[in-house]
Formats: C-alpha cells, sequence, structure tokens
C-alpha cells in the first residue's frame, strides 16, 4: 500500500500520518519527492487501514498494491479450480455448455428442450423460474413449479441444471431442485444474497454486474468463498457501454484476465453478452478462442412465442447444435474438451426428487 | 407501439405479425417504406407484446412510444408529491437536508452529530447501521445497535431519520426505528427488496444505481408504488463513466429529466456523486441550482477516523453549516425554501422507541 | 514516479531497473513488500522514462504522482487566468456568456441574433461558419462568408465572435475574423491543429472531447500553451456514457475539478451538453453554482427553420434574455459577474474588416 | 423515418409538421394513438428533413429507418469488398496480418522486424513515424525519415508497409511511402482529414474512435467513400470503459456487426485494444474466431527499450511467430485463410522509391 501526500502537507501531518500507520502494527517507509512525499506501507495491512488513511487530511491517494481479495485470488491458489457435480466436471481443461430457455414455461417446453441440449452434447441445461425483470409489469417466472419441471426434464434426460435465485430466502428451495444456483448480474453486490450462498454447498455461478469492474467482481465471488463455499463460477455476461446496438458489450478479454487473477472457472455468456441471435455463434467461437471454461447459452425451440421476449436472442434447436460441433473443433485448438460423463444415469440416481 | 420489419420479410410474414397483434387486442397499421416496413401499434398494449414481438423473426426493431411505468409517471399523476413525515416536508418547493455520517458508530458519535445537523438547519439524520460493502472484510456495520442508537439520537434532537435497508428480511426492523429507508445503489434492481418495501408505508429513498438508466430507475420506483406504497423519493448519487478522478459522475440533469418525467422528489446526493470532500460544496450548490428536492450530505466531526474510510468525502461540521446557509439563499432563487417544523418537539412526541 | 514489480521479479531483474533510472538521472528508493516492490523515483523525470519502465519486463505499474502537463497546471500559475479581449475579461471573477446560433446561416439572420445577445447582455457572439457533421451528407456550413457575416454582426452590435476551427490550415482565416477560436469535442486530440493554435495568440476554446479524462483534456491544453498561447479557455460540453435520453452527460463536477488543477477559465455549455432546450436553464444554473467562468449557450430566433437540426437544443430569444437575468443573480452568491465593457465601441473600432 | 409527437401537440400543429415533410417531396402517413401521435415518412428523404423535424416544437423524437451511410452500406454493395494491394488481398477469406513496432526508431530496428514479421507469415508491416500522444512532452515519431526507412524495410522484405497519417497536409507524403495510411482512433471524426483521404486512392485503414458507436464509424468510412476511395478497413481497436485494468475494452461483437452492416473488411487490434502483452494472443484468437478479415499486432525486438513505452503491449518476435502459426489453425475452422503471394518480389520491382 502506498499512501501520497499533497504538496503541502506539513512535516507534522506527515510524522501523524506514519504515526497511523505504525499504530496498525506495520512498517512506514518515506521518500520525499519534488512535488509529494510518498508514504510506502510493508506488511500485510487490514483493509480498514487504506480506508481510514484515504479519509484522512492531506492524503491525496492511497494505491493498494496487494488485492483486497485472497481466497479468489490466483496468489493463494495456483491450480485451477475444477468443480464435479455429479461426475461433470467444469474448469481447467473442460469445455462445460449450459443450454435452454431463458424461463421455464411449462413441462413440455423444457422436457423437450432438455432432450435438445443433451442430444446436441451439452452437459447442463438452463432455465428461470424466478425471472428478474426491470419492470414489475413483465412476466416474472413460474416459481417454485417451474424448478419442479426442470429438475424432472434435467433427471430424465441426464443433465445438470442451473437456475437464478434472486434473495437469500429463496436459496435453499432452489438449491433443493437445482445443481448449480445463479447469481444474476443485477444481484452480483447483493451482499446478503452472496453471504447466504457462502453458507451453502451448492455451486455458483456469478454473473458480472454489468458496470462492474474486474476486482469488484473478485471481492463479490470472496463474499461466497469466505463463507465457506469454494465452488464458485466467474461468468463473463457483457458490460454496459454507449453502444445500444447490442444489448451489452461482450468483454472477452474479461476470460483470460479473470482466469489470470484467480483460479476460478470462467464461463461466457454471448446471449445475454449480445441481445442478438446472430452474434451469438460468432462471439461463442471468439469465447472459447479466448480460454472460457464454459458457454451459457439460450436456446428456445420457439422463439417467437417465448414469455420473456428473451426469444431475441435464443438460438433455434439446429443452430445450439451446429455450434456445439463447431466449439468442439475449436476447443481442440485451445486446449478444451467436453467432458460429458458416459454413463451419466449411474450419477443422475442419487438425484434429489 | 411500433414494429420495424426487415427489408426481406415476405407479404405472409408481415401478416402473420399483423395477426399476432390483432390477437392481443389492438390495432395495426401497416406502412410500407423504401427499405422497411413499420408497423404502428394502436391502443394499450400488454407489456409482453413488445417483448413477444421483438423475438419474432424478420423483426428489426420495437420501440415504444409509451412509457412502462404508470404510477411513477407525471403522465397519470400531474402535481407533485409532497411528502410529509412528522410535519417535514418533502418534494415540491420544499428543500430537505439530509446530513450524517456514512456509519453510525458509537451513541456518543451519532448525538453529536445530530446535535450538529439540527443547529446547522437540516430535517434529517443519515446514518448507516447495515453497510454494504464491496470487499468481505471490510466494517460491514454495526447493526440493529446502530439503528436505536440513531433513533434516540434523532428523538432528542428533533430530526427525521434515514437508514439503509439491505435485504427484504430487515425491512421490518429498520422500518421500526427509522423514518425513512434507502435503498443504495447496488439494490436499485433487487426486485425481491422492491416488492417488500411496496408492502410497507414507510417512505422510501430509492438511489440511482450507478449504470442505471432513467428509465430503469422509474421503473425501479414503479415495483414499490405498485406494491401500495406511494412514498418514494428518487436520489440521484452518481454514475460510473471512465472518469476515475472522481468516485462517479453526478449527472445533474437527471434532476430535471426525473422531474419532468415523474411526479416523485429528487434527492441529490454530492457525497458518493464525487466522493471527495472539496466538490460536495460546489455540486451541493449545483444541484440546488438545478432543482433538487433536497440533499443527502455526509458530515463527520472526526473523518480522519471514520469505520468506513468515506471520511474523504464527509464535510466538517463548520463546512456543512455554512453551506446549508448559502443553499438557502441559492434556494430563494429557485424557489425552493426549507421547511423546518417550528416546533418538533411535538410532532417526535409519537416517536416509536 | 512508483514502479511497482511483479511478486515474480528477481534481485537482478529489480537492479537492472534500477540501473535504468539512474542512468536518467534520477535516484531510485528500493522498498520491499510482502507481495511486490516498490520502487520510488526521485527527482524531475523526463516522461520518456515512465514509458520505458512500463514497457519492461517484470514491471506491473507505473504510477506517475507528478502530473504531465505544467504549463496548464495550478502548481505552476497559482492565480486564474483571466483573458482580456477587446476588454472583455474570461477567468477569475467574471461571468463570459457566449451565445448564438449553432451555424451562421445568413446576414440577417446572424444580425438579429447578435443585436437580441447583446440586448440580453451576452458579451460574445456563437456562430459555425465549418460545421463538424457525423455524415457526409449532413449540412457542412458555408464556410467563409459565414465568417464574414458573423464578424460584421459582432462589429455592429460590440460583440466579440468565437467561431469553430477544424484543420490546421483555417486557423489563420478564422483567426483573421474571430475574436476566439474553438477547438471542438471530435478534434480534442487532433494534434496539430492544437500545434498550429499554439503558434498563434487568438485565444482559444477548447472543448473537452466527449470521452476524455482531465488528465487528457488538460495535457490537450498544453499543446496549445507549450506552443506559446496563453490564451486557452476549457470547456465541459458532456461526456458520453450509457444515458440515452439525453445527448450528452454534463460532468459539472469537471467545474470546480478543473479549477482547481488548473488556473484556466473554464466555460460550461448545456445545449450540447444535453441536447434538449428544457434542459438548457437548469443546467446553466447549475453550472453558474458550481462556479463556471462562463457559459456558451445556443439560441435561435427560428428553431424550427434552423440549418443544422440543433434547434431542439436552441433557446428561443425570450428565454435566453430570461435566463441571462437570473444567471446574473445566481452569479452574485458565488462571486461572479458580467462584465460587459460600458463603452463597447471604442474597443470594437479597431476591428480588423 | 418516423416523427413523434407529445401527447400535448395540437391538430393544426400536426397539420404544419405534415405540411412540412410533404414540401420535402415525400410522403406522410399519420397514426393517432393512445398517448402520442406518430407520424411515418414514406420515400427517400433527405438528411436535413430529418434535423429540421427534430427541432421543431411539439417533436418528441425523431427515428430514422433508414441508414445515414450508403455507400459503406451492405443494403447497396451485398458482396465483401476485397482490397488488393500488390497481390496482398485484404478483406472476404483472406486473413491479413499487419505486425510490426509502436514507431520507426532507426533503419536497423525496422529492417530486423521485417524479416521477422516475414518470416512469421504477416504480410503488412506497421510502424509509426508521426505519433499521436497524449502530452506534448512525449516522444512524437520521427516524422519523413522513419516513412522513408519502412518502405526501404518493407521492399526488401516483400511487405507491404502501413503507417498513421495524422492532418490532411501530411496524406500526400505519405502515401509516396505507405501502401495504407491508417486513420487513428482520435482522429476517426477528423472530417478534414477524412475527405482529404477520400480524394486519393491509397487504401485506408480507419481506426474506431474509442468512443464512436458503429453507425458514427461507418459514417466516418462514408466520408471517405464518398469522396471516392473505395479502398476502405475498418480497424475495431477497443473501446473506453469503466475498467482500467485493460486500457481498452476490445469489443469484439463489432467484428460481426460491421460485416452484417457493411461490406468492408474489418480488422482487429489485440495490441491497442488491451494495452497488455499476456492478452494479446487471446485476444488476437478470439478475433479470428469471431470472423476478422486480419489482425494488426504490435511486435517488437527489445521492447524494454522502445521508445514509445508502448512496448508494455508488443508481442517478443518468437511470440508473434507462434501466434501467427496457431492462427493459420484458428483460421481454417472459420473459413479464413493467409493469402501471402508466392513472388512477392515481382510486386514490389514496381515500388517507388
Amino acid at each position: 500500500m502506498i499512501v501520497i501526500t499533497k504538496n503541502s502537507a506539513s512535516e507534522e501531518r506527515i510524522a501523524e500520518i506514519v504515526q497511523h500507520i505504525e499504530k496498525a502494527g506495520v512498517q512506514a517507509h518515506v521518500s520525499r519527492g519534488t512535488d509529494r512525499t510518498v508514504i510506502g506501507i510493508i506488511g500485510k495491512a487490514e483493509p480498514a487501514l487504506a480506508e481510514h488513511l484515504r479519509s484522512m487530511k492531506d492524503v491525496e491517494n492511497v494505491i493498494k498494491i496487494s488485492k483486497s481479495y485472497k481466497l479468489a485470488s490466483r496468489d493463494f491458489h495456483p491450480d485451477d479450480t475444477v468443480i464435479e457435480i455429479k461426475g461433470v466436471k467444469i474448469g481447467g481443461e473442460h469445455l462445460a455448455i449450459m443450454g435452454g430457455p431463458c424461463a421455464v414455461e411449462s413441462p413440455e417446453q423444457i422436457d423437450e428442450i432438455a432432450r435438445l441440449v443433451k442430444a446436441a452434447g451439452g452437459q447442463v441445461l438452463r432455465g428461470g423460474a424466478f425471472k428478474p425483470r426491470t419492470g414489475p409489469y413483465s412476466f416474472q417466472g413460474i416459481g417454485v413449479e417451474g424448478l419442479k419441471m426442470m429438475a424432472e426434464a434435467g433427471r430424465k434426460h441426464g443433465l445438470l441444471t442451473i437456475t437464478e435465485v434472486m434473495t437469500p430466502e429463496y436459496v435453499d428451495i432452489c438449491a433443493e431442485y437445482a445443481d448449480i444456483l445463479q447469481v444474476g448480474t443485477r444481484n452480483m453486490q447483493n451482499f446478503d444474497l452472496l453471504r447466504k450462498l457462502g453458507s451453502v454447498q451448492t455451486p455458483v455461478l456469478l454473473k458480472r454486474g454489468f458496470s462492474a469492474t474486474y476486482d469488484e467482481f473478485l471481492n463479490a465471488a470472496e463474499y461466497i468463498l469466505a463463507g465457506g463455499n469454494p465452488n464458485v463460477m466467474l461468468c463473463e455476461r457483457g458490460i454496459r457501454t454507449f453502444e445500444t446496438y447490442t444489448r451489452n458489450t461482450l468483454d472477452l478479454a474479461a476470460i483470460p484476465v479473470l482466469q489470470s487473477l484467480s483460479h476460478l472457472p470462467v464461463i461466457s455468456d454471448p446471449s445475454h453478452g449480445t441481445g442478438r441471435r446472430e452474434l451469438v455463434e460468432p462471439m461463442a467461437k471468439a469465447s472459447v478462442a479466448a480460454g472460457a471454461n464454459g458457454l451459457i447459452i439460450e436456446m428456445h425451440t420457439d422463439p417467437d412465442n417465448s414469455m420473456t421476449g428473451d426469444g431475441v436472442q435464443s438460438l433455434f434447436p439446429d443452430q445450439f447444435a451446429n455450434l456445439l460441433k463447431e466449439l468442439e473443433q475449436l476447443g481442440k485448438l485451445v486446449g478444451k474438451r467436453y467432458d460429458t460423463p458416459k454413463e451419466p444415469a449411474e450419477y443422475f440416481k442419487t438425484w434429489k426428487i
């Protein structure tokens, strides 16, 4: 940590700042420059120290050199985290494909889509039962019934399932039915939700807030890890920029950056990341080429009549199947491969419902 | 609502789209242009119709002409909403000043600051008991004890109180102790929290998400209003941009824009909106000149030792008092005035604790 | 300047970096921390040194503590710059009002608008003769004829004139007819244009690039100052964000920030900064309250028929006149006043045409 | 084009607007909705009409349905543009690799790098002679001498050359020495430069402004095309966002979007797009997977001592060579291949120097 003081700081003031630092049990090295004085802090300081220093008079800036997250950092966990769920591995050299509709609509819909996801080579069935919507008058999902329908479809076709959880009180019921719990972009900093997810062991797919920095994203993951749940996947799903042609700007550099800063698997979401069906294929390919550990892709049998209006970014089943074949080829060039258990039925015998 | 179809859409396809529109009980007017066909929709359409149309093949764009929020819109409520709490009016020509520390730290701290806020002419005491923090290792607030300390300080000095609530399950306990519940920027789209706040009558100060559009902001307010709670204030607190010198970019145009789109009071937060003490004064003045219905300002007796590190943006008590005098003069020029009840004690007799 | 090296940097590598620093004639102080090694540089280093260090292997970051601009910085010029042009002062306690149409259209149009600007109390007539337009098929301005029309109108009514110059080769002709040369937002980093403007003495109003940081903005000003032209005004005109309701997001914090970092006058442009007529008045007031040294405002006698389509953000003459009266009152509260020379005619006798 | 009027617009006002439209020689279709009236315009309207309408009183919004650029649009030119320069094809199924240093430093430096680019399989040598720099005290390039050194190195090793031109007056001299002229991100809307480039036939690589929308980018290309130069390549080089870990956010969705809206080749710049050496490889691969027609990559033999400090994003020669091999494999999967003429010497006989 480095403290920079203003031109105008007196000797006494600098002495006070140094005293403040040493009181915290760490050492201060003062370097007087032409315009500014720089105080380097040596030793492991509490995060609160930076905050205190930043608010002291005459302090111009406090620059953290060490990262504020620990468990999420590759510094403390050099090897890739590989999460294994019912025989499916996510992370490392495995390329996980999660596919399905924006929202679960009916038993028939989700069963048919599950069949198609499995046939195409996917490992995980996605589908929302509780939907976060910008306005209160939009379709809000069908709730617990949707969870049950999706669990049944997953069990039948040998797919893991992932669904979004929006509030701490629904974590337990969602974890009962789904294999992976998704935290949506608007909830990345819903800290009570993160704390609750830290208290369970169900794997979590944490979506990046649409205006979150990498640092904030990894700190959000740290909340879950610090709570005791090591099974966290990071998901890049597009950030908000001035460009309105696409729904979001998919930040693919996030993939190698997050993989270098952290050991957690990084999943890309080209559907929400672009909001346009015709861009899903090229951006899915680009995600794999950039080193993604998996993809989460919307697919619908009848996008014209999807209940959420996200049909506009959903692939048709044949597009989805073709894309998965192409991704398998691409994956080989960057050291990634599908890891679909040969006998999934066995793993799924223990299904909870 | 207007639907624009691609160049390539066939006559049959356009007929299908028209049929889809008419099935929803509204009328369709087709205009064929040189490059595109435009279908205007006449009548009150459900939001779901736009979503369906957007996802139909060959539809290039769906442009909503009417707003998706109703109760928050000035179209449906032409007069300014004025919220009266224990004799203090917020909205219309009243300029409300909310001041206090980032976090409640001790009974002595909050009592002394309350005394100073009151003496300077403020109406509301701010202070956090539950703090949303980027990382799990930062100070998270002192919890329910803090609520009690602040309620006691407010009662003693004749100030309303405002505090942040982060999760649905804490709404009731916060509403027991505070007069106004604040929704933080990271929770603007925590829809379960908004729904819960719609079910109580305690006034809510809803902070704009740091990357939320005006439309999303007003839709978030709509969640609370639609739930049955009409007492909502909007708070501009800065948006995230590429500029890093300031913590956020305070978007003051939001004040007149929101006041023209909506009837709800608009409060400005120059403390979080800039993150730098020396900018609070000019931006507070600019907020009043732009027509703000109130301000929420951080003030601390000992910013160097604040527990959250937000001391860097907290005014010293004398700066706060001087600023309030200057704002009163400025307010007169734009038709705004302080509305501090002359006999506050009377109103506060009914205090809950 | 501070150099931070990676965890993995060897002793030899650090020695190499230190050697590199000392070769440049400055001193290096090495502090070894837990995770990183920090090398502080003491003395005035050339900018190129930072660039070299940043590109060296194992260097994680180079943080500049001193600013890269000098002549624009208040550190080197503590007093406000006040630019005097034909008896009109811009900077310090003077509030300068620049008004007029987006584009000069005809002698009658600009003469009538000049009369109205003067009658309302303005000091400077604005008007574009060369217009930067997004597409090649839009109206591009009427060129040199427009310069002449505006100069004549300014002379007749006793107003200074300001016009935009887009390319180095037009600097001389524009300077012949106008008192102030404007650099548009798209040209803030047109370095050849800045260099050319540094070679003349005509005052320059430099508009902030719509995505420029404060640091880049002041470095752009530095180009002009370093060339030998000390007469530079900075203009905040809105930045690009995700919000589309307004044309830009007017960043009013820029006013006090730039005034603290620099001695140059800061002018606000609420017309381009919002792109909506109804927002010009509140944002003009907010600009003055925030401490602006002046305003540049679009006004048109017949906005419905303006040639550029910027009529949508132009005030009507009566709105302009009323606003100026209100700004005068507001200005008094923040120590700013109009400085219209009592006998402008005298100063204008020396007019060049 | 669609015009939307405010709630409050009277019948007479709507009639005036319709009259205005018909005067322009196109038809108006009026649809009265519940809240708004929508006027559709049928026929080819001049851009100026939209601008006029937008500035008329009571007009709430004008939505362009047709694009404002024509020559750049795929609507008017369905087939991919393939630019052939001395036997090298850029566009369509050809994958062009441009490599070299940020700045030309000496004859030896550029000769050695040219040798390495050629040996690795590249087609074009990049190198700056005139450098746009944020501050006036940074290294500004070695000028015309650099042009000559690069032309000589290209000729010797059989590589095309590309260099940046910053101002209209240098277009001719740059075109004399280089095969492709680059317009930098800060000059994307330097309209006088674009007009000048439209008057020559030398191919132009137009970099996207770091805050430009796709629409503005294609309108900038339209300036060059409309001037008579059809040889334009578009270059995505990263946009400015709130993320500071990377220098820019490389927007890879721009590749398929621009290719669908336009017929011009799209080149990706993973060096400036990330600003970090370790991200160049994954983002180069992702660019090819997303369908890029080429890449422009910085490579330096001694990045530690590069003169511009951009060494931090330059690949070492062996990294560059390995990457090109991998890109060739990746390209095959997405239908792209290198097109290095077998006998380049022949084409280079006609070299101008």
